[in-house]
């Protein structure tokens, strides 16, 4: 059976012409899908969903991160999104007959070929990280790509392959493998962003809320409404529909109720699944085996 | 892009030595992929989940309507499934990359081939009814095996192909296309059998409920608890989720409530992912494109 593995690089651009050449190398590797591409001129950033076997989306992975170094200067780059790379992530997730433990091995074989072909040093982070405080993207990315090279001369950042500085140009990279990540968005009746924020911080696991859940309160100015913004990074360890009751049980406090919710981008069928079961109260479900498509792929 | 076409035949016997057989049909024609089977001795009946491309199915389906003529002999036939021939009913449902109409197309071929190939009269039902009275497989059914000599004397139940009389021991078939169909059941917290019954007949669609919905009371002995067991027969136009709240809103009016609820053989993923677009109020949200898997099959 051939392992499926997804790969979700996030290019620090949102120039047409090297989306362009982006799309190019992602179609250009057999046995690798473009399954998406989106890129934000705001955040100046582009974010590409690939899936291939192994040898696939290894190979597309150090293509793409060598056309980043070659074409993507950071000292020229501003946006509003926090960044240190000029392929600022890229993570690795199990999709179909393949492990976590697959997905940590293809991270480190993909994160030293990186180093020697792009000369980017390489960070390993969630599954794949080395040390503690190198788990949270957020923390390698501290300082961003102009507090990198004054970060980096301290021992504890010394990156996992490469030199203790950054690429001139792009920067570093932090490569690692984690489970599949719902961005979940829940809309409430209020524009009050103070009472998004508070839910935020009950929800998720870093300030004492739900381990596998991540969350900002942000305002929707067209929509004068706030919402809570979440990356679900784990949803069988914290499903979907346990962090949306939640929401609804604390908005009672201010009066608020949930007027909607958003899935960005792809979800696993299981993430949904999982609510649909808990909501219909049904027995016994076995997801693989009951549910036609998981026999068709 | 392959057509993945579901079909579903039901055969009179839970034999063992006979379901080997048909297994190994199943099993023998390329493209064709059994999913599953599963045979019930007081009904005396087997039901058999394939999926496979066009050429392939219709060849399985074929093979299957000759071996069963050749081995069932139906007035030897007993249980308590309401049964009319060796192979009862043969539905096909559209999968992937395929439509209602090609499926049409295709069990139209079946019905012409199985009546040439084992001499079995055809009625074509559900979606490929050439009468409306011949859309529902219990009308056609009624009078079973043993009834349906007289009853094929009449002019309006002569056969789509074949005589005006039923093959001597493997009786008639009925071939369709339909949608994909979700066996549903709703467990109440009460062991009386009426009121399960009460309820069935205030969702099903025959008695003025919802129009995909089919269902009736039954008493399961074991766990003393009455059930609401359905069959959703077109889970777009009548979701879950919307006969689960009603049958919950109905159950108020006796004090009782729902304790649980099953799901039987295979679902679509999108029958339950549809349920759970509707708890967590998921605003705009494309099944197609959102869905990782669907990118992958």
């Amino acid at each position: 059976m051939t392992k499926l593995i997804e790969c979700i690089p996030n290019f620090s651009t949102s120039d047409t012409e090297l989306i362009k050449g982006l799309v190019e190398i992602s179609k250009s590797i057999p046995g690798v899908t473009l399954l998406d591409y989106s890129a934000d001129d705001s955040h100046n950033r582009a974010v590409f969903t690939l899936v291939g076997d192994e040898n696939g989306i290894k190979t597309v992975a150090v293509k793409l991160a060598v056309f980043a170094k070659d074409n993507i200067d950071l000292t020229k780059h501003t946006g509003e999104h926090p960044r240190m790379g000029a392929v600022d992530v890229m993570p690795f997730v199990p999709v179909k007959n393949a492990t976590m433990e697959q997905c940590i091995e293809i991270s480190k074989e993909v994160g030293e070929m990186i180093f020697k072909e792009a000369g980017i040093p390489v960070f390993f982070y969630e599954s794949s990280a080395t040390a503690p405080n190198r788990q949270n993207l957020a923390t390698i990315r501290k300082g961003q790509f102009e507090g990198m090279a004054e970060k980096m001369k301290k021992p504890e950042w010394k990156p996992d392959f490469g030199d203790n500085a950054p690429h001139p140009t792009a920067g570093v990279v932090a490569v690692g493998a984690r489970p599949p990540l719902v961005a979940f968005n829940v809309n409430l009746n209020t524009d009050n962003l103070t009472i998004a924020n508070n839910i935020a911080k009950i929800v998720r696991g870093s300030s004492g809320g739900f381990k596998h859940c991540k969350g900002i309160g942000v305002m929707l100015e067209d929509r004068k409404i706030a919402q809570v913004s979440m990356n679900m990074v784990n949803y069988e360890g914290t499903p979907l529909y346990r962090v949306f009751e939640t929401i609804k049980m604390e908005a009672k406090r201010y009066g608020v109720s949930i007027i909607g919710s958003e899935i960005i981008g792809l979800a696993p069928a299981k993430a949904l699944v999982d609510c649909a079961e808990y909501y219909l109260q049904i027995e016994d479900f076995d997801y693989d085996k009951q549910i036609l498509e998981n026999h068709l792929l």
